[in-house]
């Protein structure tokens, strides 16, 4: 097994970068459609060899150097007691959204193994047959937060963080239940066997750095905590979050995820105790494979020299992208290992602008 | 009349920190709804008493240091030949988006005061009335050619960013032509009496450093150098542009906006070279007061001390703000200026986490 992904996760020196895709089981890939016309995406998650088999398919097709569990953010939200549907085209759909005191007060604690047992099973069997390391994930309390208040995904949190100004209490205690929550929810997948762990805070980019800090960031910061016995690598990802990064680091995490919105040098100069993980424009793969591999080259040449770096998109695969363009992005992370590589400036916030004025 | 907002333009000392808001005009004010029960957004923008009438509600109002000119971003473009309608709940819709290299070559030359002409009497006639300057306005290039590519607003910016690798000649000829229509739409602007000028780069938040350093910037260093015999000060705004703000600022601008998503003390920090301008998450807004002022005494800490901080929101005044809430904005910003502050420590990245997380 090539353990490279756990070494640059730890800020050890590897062979080659290590690459993997947010989204890469699902959406791209033949075999994965072929399973989706038989069975619905709960169908999936909770049959242990279904799931266990999508979370290999892209392994197996792409070469990467670590598998991601598949589930969706929501898959957990039944075992709090929030009924929800997945609508194509829509995604998650809750019918009665999380909004009072009430209905904050109705959510039930989370047991694992009663909740999502099969989900923990297809994790076993992952691992008994997988080349690379197993990332378990949960998306994080602000995301899912959104979710349980707007109803359904909101671009914008509106609701969401009306709630955290107008009825702060309310807000706080459901964010606290839906980390205690994730909590379990992790450690049961590590106790399964992942062996790194990722957090989604894919709607963290709607706030201020002043409500992240003071409304969010504590909920974070105990998160990690209760994690951190662990002793496996947590990855903490948030999309738009170039002015949220140290906050983010503070709270925790020993990689720090980057979007394609900053280049990866001066993301990397903001948290430079960290890990980072990134960063291609995931709509580059819907082009042609030139910009795919300018672009990854001048991402890797922002990193070369420097242990930490997972090479990813930016953001989830999307749908329409070919995965033989992924399997040449994932040949030519390896590669660029052993050539060698100009070593990029890394002083913050000039490398990437100049580097691309040029 | 005052002069606060120029003076801060220019980095020179003020009596009072300086606010307008971005979409002050429209949307939230009553007697803005009652013009449009009967006149259509291009009715007004035709119209020039109507469209004065339009601009200088706000300043009567509110009370803010600056009117800016009421009009969309699409309003010049009927003067290239792009015919578009403007659907309520929608946008701008284009029937025939333009896409090809022959789209293109059919764009025509834009001359203001044949396409524009009532807007341009509309300035006149706020700068006889105006007891504050008056801002003109712009789209940026990239941001109109999004709206004529896909045909519509597109969160993601799609197929204009396909456009840029699949068909890069395209992309430029397309966007060169915008940058010529921009520069003459607002030097009559100017001629017609505008103090400033501010360029919006709505959807700029979608290209990763590499994307807009080699393929925007250049044709946005044009439009700054064509504009700069004017002597006016020019506002560069984007959308979701925290990890852009270096490479933006060195394409051009005297005063960089802001938006919410990164610390006004972080965001000045990488441009300290210029004004900024920002950064009030405006869904704060449709919310209780008290978060409102938290957060802007939090940013007007960050900028006390130091000239060149245009105080303003970190996007457009959302509809259902309460005109009365703006107002009592607009008098906290001009008070705080009088009252001693504490003086943040604007060293990067580190005050607005600590403010935040204390």
């Amino acid at each position: 097994m090539t353990d490279r992904f756990l070494r640059a996760c730890r800020r050890e020196p590897v062979d080659a970068t290590p690459v993997w895709f947010m989204r890469q089981a699902g959406r791209a890939l033949p075999e994965y459609r072929t399973i989706r016309e038989r069975a619905t995406l709960p169908e999936i998650t909770s049959d242990p060899a279904l799931c266990a088999e999508v979370t290999l398919q892209p392994v197996r097709r792409l070469g990467v150097d670590a598998a991601i569990l598949f589930a969706d953010i929501t898959t957990p939200l039944p075992g709090i007691g929030v009924e929800l549907e997945i609508v194509d085209g829509v995604g998650p759909v809750i019918e009665r959204p999380i909004r009072t005191p009430e209905d904050v007060a109705r959510l039930r604690a989370f047991d694992a193994e009663a909740a999502v047992g099969p989900l923990l099973e297809a994790i076993r069997l992952v691992r008994r047959e997988a080349p690379v390391p197993l990332i378990g994930f949960a998306g994080a309390p602000f995301t899912l937060a959104s979710y349980l208040v707007e109803g359904r995904s909101s671009r914008d949190a509106q609701r969401l963080k009306t709630l955290l100004h107008a009825d702060p209490a309310t807000f706080h205690r459901l964010v606290a239940a839906l980390v205690d929550m994730t909590v379990a929810y992790l450690r049961a997948q590590v106790a399964a066997g992942a062996q790194a762990v990722q957090l989604f805070d894919s709607w963290v980019g709607t706030l201020s750095p002043f409500d992240y800090g003071r409304s969010v960031a504590p909920h974070m910061r105990r998160l990690f905590t209760e994690l951190a016995d662990l002793d496996v690598p947590a990855i903490h990802f948030g999309t738009d979050s170039a002015g949220l990064l140290r906050a983010m680091a503070d709270a925790g995490g020993d990689v720090i995820g980057l979007d394609w919105r900053i280049g990866l040098a001066d993301g990397w100069a903001i948290v430079p105790d960290r890990s980072v993980q990134g960063n291609l424009d995931p709509s580059l793969l819907l082009g042609p494979f030139d910009a795919v591999a300018d672009q990854a080259r001048w991402i890797l040449d922002q990193a070369a020299g420097r242990p930490g770096h997972v090479f990813n998109l930016g953001h989830g695969v999307l749908p329409g992208t070919d995965p033989d363009d992924l399997r040449r992005l994932v040949d030519l992370v390896h590669g660029a290992g052993a050539r060698p590589t100009a070593f990029a400036d890394p002083s913050l916030l000039t490398s990437a602008t100049s580097r691309s004025a040029r």
